[in-house]
């Protein structure tokens, strides 16, 4: 009998990918990897996969197909290329849990996949939620799979509720760390470049996830995602900047009592969590010290000079496909920013114009959101050019 | 069927007990009071048991019980008196939770005794496990009994390790507010009054836990209550000045995750969570509100100026009857400051001189640890004459 926990890393050789094997290889007692899935990056694919020994690989650029099988093969590795072919792939017997750590609206697919196999989900991929929260939660219930959070504001919130469950939340406050731009008004922020928008305070992550912290956008996503992770209201969610990224976010039952995790930013600790829950498993990693952090400052998010987040807002609280459009133009218009064809506040501009043009609809089937999703692509690149 | 929580409150007439008359007066669906107990306090015995209809009241002192006969036997409540009638009331067959909310060494006994009833202890009373902890909590296990914390300290832990009992605890870490004579030095303390010393900033409290938060005693008397509550090692617990009471304690898991509970200052929270665990109850107790505390600050605690938190630790590290050397030591001269016998450091050289004299035990009994509280009363006061 196999008592080790099988995992399939969707994004493997990405930020929270590499993580992740980081984190099977130090309890190798514990986890065995079955699968690992890539965008473009064959030869970090071929390396993992040779390290790992995986049952199957997925490249989904598929001119890297020929590549990858003539290094894996002869390993009586499987593999596969393509979207499809990672749909199925998800849905294989031998695996007990998802890793998904996709970048963007790619991810959805792949996780309603594995979750109609009856798969756990460790959730890396924010915007699977945000696009399409309703229908990915919906079916998870009925398919009685779990979802655990990888987002660090997320996993700390599952943390503090864990043996509470049945305890009503009044409300939840995410911490942000305000970005590397805090502080700044819109006459200075008017000329900030990739580069310094790169360069995140607390946390190192991917590309995009790093310019939706420093427009906020990333909070706004994350309030949404929390939305339908916790089954909350919008009024339930609240945000706060914290500089220090020490207290990574907080619960307030309807006693009063707030329950916050906290702990240097080290996105180890909540990859290894989604995938160890409920247990916890011993680490090394670098402990937190209150005198080196003598003092937690806290404050009001500044939403008129980081208007993407009370766009989030505004979407959230539209509901239907009106967060599915705010990802879209989002995705479009970071991509463009790290292209640098666009400002940093041409982004907003470009999700708010999004958001008043693409057809709303009020109860989207997962086509409508498939839908919704190239119509505001399409908008967005017309707005841009 | 009776699916109310039948409750006896040790101790009704104090600081703990009336907050805890004010929780089950406003969820009366959930608990009823069964026994109600004071030390001197009749007239207040009287007019909580008008309120509550217990089925019995136990007034310690002797001289009290026609008084309180002659007002509560009419309303067919029985009225006990004295130490051995409350040791036995607390066994009775319908009471589901004992809340001892006595004073000092007093609150043994009797929360041995409904232990020994098989009651769960909602324990408000820390002196127990300073003393004997390690016969409270043997004894407690024996009997299957579960002991919830109600100090704000041990109840915050106790939260955070809700739903994680088999995750093993790295350390624990009690807050501390430093108390009203915090950042003062010895020269500047030598002086100091009672009524300076009865001035906490952010609790309020009964005199005797109140001059023991400004010698930090109280942090001490913690330390070890909560080896004994959580089963730790000494090197697992630290203590952290942090003056804005907000953050109540932390639990450091070992993955390095830590979890705290927050919160204004509201014993109510406390003592309400070990009475309704494992639910929560909804109050309309004040919220905590970040944009009115901006900011959090933490610094170490200077054990050179309050000497009576490094005591306690020695005596932890000591172990055998040294703890309850300590507490009768420190409950001696906190009663003859109090008194305005002695000055503020007096406190302190009167706790050392008893441990460095009074006999040490490595394993007592129960009756050793009786012993050494009466011998070492009996040196305390020597000391002070």
């Amino acid at each position: 009998m196999n008592s080790k926990k099988s995992i399939a890393i969707l994004g493997s050789t990405g930020s929270i990918g590499t993580q992740a094997l980081e984190v099977i290889a130090t309890h190798s007692e514990k986890f065995e990897v079955e699968v690992l899935t890539a965008q473009n990056n064959a030869d970090r694919l071929i390396e993992q996969a040779k390290k790992f020994k995986p049952n199957a690989v997925v490249i989904l650029n598929e001119d890297h197909y020929e590549k990858v099988k003539a290094a894996l093969v002869p390993l009586h590795i499987k593999v596969f290329a393509g979207e499809n072919a990672l749909a199925s792939v998800v849905q294989m017997d031998s695996i007990d849990l998802v890793l998904t750590a996709l970048v963007g609206f790619s991810g959805l697919k792949p996780t309603l996949s594995a979750i109609e196999a009856g798969k756990n989900i460790a959730l890396a991929n924010k915007e699977t939620l945000v696009v399409a929260g309703d229908l990915v939660t919906a079916r998870a219930r009925q398919k009685g799979v779990n979802i655990y959070p990888v987002d660090s504001e997320h996993s700390a919130i599952f943390q503090c509720i864990v043996g509470e469950f049945y305890n009503p939340i009044e409300k939840i406050i995410l911490t942000a760390s305000g970005g590397p731009f805090r502080g700044m008004k819109k006459n200075e922020l008017e000329k900030v470049t990739k580069a310094q928008a790169l360069k995140h305070p607390n946390w190192t992550m991917g590309a995009k996830v790093t310019i939706d912290s420093a427009t906020l956008m990333n909070k706004g996503l994350e309030v949404i995602e929390a939305k339908w992770l916790f089954g909350l209201k919008p009024e339930q969610i609240e945000v706060v900047v914290h500089p220090q990224s020490i207290i990574h976010s907080l619960v307030q039952f309807y006693d009063g009592s707030i329950k916050a995790q906290l702990g240097l930013p080290d996105m180890r600790l909540p990859i290894q969590f989604a995938m160890s829950y409920p247990e916890r498993l011993n680490t090394d990693f670098p402990r937190f010290d209150f005198l080196k952090y003598p003092s937690f400052t806290f404050e009001k998010p500044d939403t008129e000079t980081f208007r993407n987040l009370a766009l989030a807002f505004e979407a959230m609280n539209c509901g239907g496909n009106a967060p599915c459009v705010l990802n879209a133009a989002n995705e479009v218009a970071v991509t463009e920013f790290l292209n640098e064809k666009i400002g940093f506040f041409r982004m907003t501009e470009i999700i708010e114009q999004c958001l008043a043009k693409v057809k709303f609809i009020s109860q989207p089937t997962l086509d409508d959101y498939l839908q919704t999703d190239i119509e505001t692509r399409a908008k967005a690149k017309e707005l841009i050019r």
